[in-house]
């Protein structure tokens, strides 16, 4: 075969659903000597990433480590290692994360409910209260920012009535965490997981997750093997633990990116940048009514790192994102499921909720539609 | 918290089990800008990997790609994506990796007939004969290279008794791709999974796997969902495939990363690499003689890429190990299982196979032995 040209990606503003943009000080963090998964050395930048990851979820538990896969191995591994065949889940669903955590559940036996909303709107608490109060669930599980819509769920009451169930609550924190507050002790998370590409301003390719010790007892008391072995924490906290026992090899440059990332969310200070975010994503929304662009989701849901905005009628959504790409170097994200052809998906998160990427998408958009 | 300071790690020379080295090129291809994973630029260059990849396995297979996990992740992989629960499976268990095989297929239900030979040894395929004879496997499992032990298993004899009785074959090559032939198509592997961070010189996080039409209608036909929504191939193909349908957010650098590490393999050549494989081990086995440290493993089922050498009764396994470490630089691997303290495993695998490293580890090891 003749082999294909040397990679010469184009340097683009990514402010699509994620990957965000990475800062040079990840990208070079990313480049540093490879070194193995066992290294004493490897064994401490472990040790401190764990240690931001717990600051990030705002939690003490003592396990909060990356998993060695993106957001959705993330998201199976709360459920594979929590729920056995016949386990009764109940889950929020008004969107693609919420329908994915139904799919996921049920491959792993368990006996779903879900409370559903209209995409583009929150999950209503009164419902949750109605479902909970009819049976009893192992786990609830909710989506925290909806990717595909854009809607930033409020947690509190849901959290309230999820514990008094004496359930298990399981929060999706992909696209919110480091965007938004995610506080998992606060709110009593159990479990949570999150990913790297988005508010972390980190590459794709790893899962940071965190289980409190309620959700770990319910681990070690299973009746039958985690049906993951990759994902199985059981052994993975072994690694991550003073026992340092080998599960799988590392993705070691992954990590350098990750403690690289948390060390820059954490510089700025965690309210700092949920103020950020704040601040990015209205100035987004004032530049966008110039245009005649309306967001999607009502304002008092709105998260402010990935903003739905509604394609006017006599817009080609399909040609003006191509256009984007190819004379504007910018991605954003197309509408999914019911909001295909109908919205926009601007992601402003970590790195890339900057007022000039606002302004650069603005004055793109102007000549586009 | 006090932030922890930026990441220094040191400069190994990678001489254990895995990670092994990583080239400049391949670092510097890790940096390159982050583009979305459904950008027209990155589809491209997932095609190209799809190809070299295929060239790397010596198959005509449409389905080549990096699932995005580890090499065990893509060991789940294979397993998760054919079985179902009752399914009879026979796999070799002369190691780490092949017990590892056993537990990922038990978790998928699968009733697990295994092979055994002694760790250090070949797998026997008269034992293969006895066990197909007696019964119709859906699947047959063998590590190709044994990263615990050092052994290259023949596969010849044993393809050959696998199809005769109408099994699925699947190959572990995760060590053994890039560093010896992998010959998917001539030898009729039906699946055959491998890792970025051995003989192909990339960093861990990635897992190549190939599936043949044969093995793709299996999946194309099962009564349930694969247990894995992650590692679904019956969704990931259609990402990787002409429909370009988001499943997950591919881990972008590191798709960079196997790009470049795919193209150094195949302008090296893939029988060139081979055989420089075959003679830095050749060094590797005279350089260790002249100390006294023997192949723990009979010369004809020698794995070029990962050496076991006895340790000497007199001398210290850990402290050795440590001293490398800390005085030299140089990581090499401990022995696992029946074998801790009984050896040690030297990779000198992809861009690490030089006879400059031999010499390096042999001069350490002389002065701590």
């Amino acid at each position: 075969m003749s082999l294909p040209p040397k990679l010469d990606p184009p340097t683009r503003t990514l402010l699509g659903p994620g990957p965000s943009p990475v800062s040079s000080r990840v990208l070079k963090a990313l480049s540093l000597p490879v070194v193995g998964h066992l290294d004493p050395e490897f064994l401490k930048i472990m040790d401190q990433s764990m240690a931001m990851l717990r600051e990030v979820f705002q939690t003490k538990n003592r396990l909060a480590l990356p998993m060695s896969g993106t957001g959705s191995a993330g998201m199976e591994t709360c459920f594979v290692n929590v729920i056995e065949p016949g386990d009764s889940v109940l889950i929020g669903v008004n969107g693609v994360f919420g329908t994915r955590m139904v799919d996921v559940a049920e491959r792993c036996g368990a006996q779903v409910d879900a409370v559903q909303a209209e995409w583009g709107s929150a999950l209503d608490p009164q419902q949750f209260r109605a479902a909970l109060a009819k049976k009893k669930y192992k786990l609830t599980a909710v989506v925290h920012a909806e990717t595909s819509t854009g809607v930033l769920q409020p947690l509190d009451e849901i959290a309230r009535l999820v514990h008094e169930n004496g359930s298990l609550l399981l929060v999706d924190s992909v696209t919110s965490l480091g965007g938004a507050p995610v506080r998992v002790d606060e709110l009593g998370i159990d479990i949570c997981y999150s990913g790297t590409q988005k508010c972390l301003g980190c590459p794709p390719g790893l899962s940071p997750v965190t289980f409190n010790e309620r959700a770990i007892e319910v681990i070690h008391n299973r009746k039958r093997k985690v049906q993951s072995w990759y994902l199985d924490l059981s052994m993975i906290e072994k690694y991550w633990g003073s026992e340092r026992i080998y599960h799988h090899t590392a993705p070691i440059s992954l990590n350098y990116a990750l403690h690289e990332a948390l060390r820059i969310v954490l510089e700025e200070g965690l309210e700092a940048s949920w103020q950020r975010h704040r601040q990015v994503h209205e100035t987004f929304v004032r530049e966008m009514h110039k245009l005649e662009l309306e967001p999607a989701v009502a304002e008092s849901i709105r998260a402010p790192m990935i903003n739905t905005v509604k394609i006017p009628e006599r817009v080609d959504d399909a040609k003006v994102r191509q256009r984007l790409y190819d004379e504007f170097n910018i991605e954003i994200g197309a509408g999914l499921g019911p909001l295909k052809g109908k919205v926009w998906r601007v992601g402003l998160m970590g790195h890339g909720s900057r007022v000039e990427n606002v302004e650069l998408l603005a004055k793109a958009l102007k000549q586009l539609i």
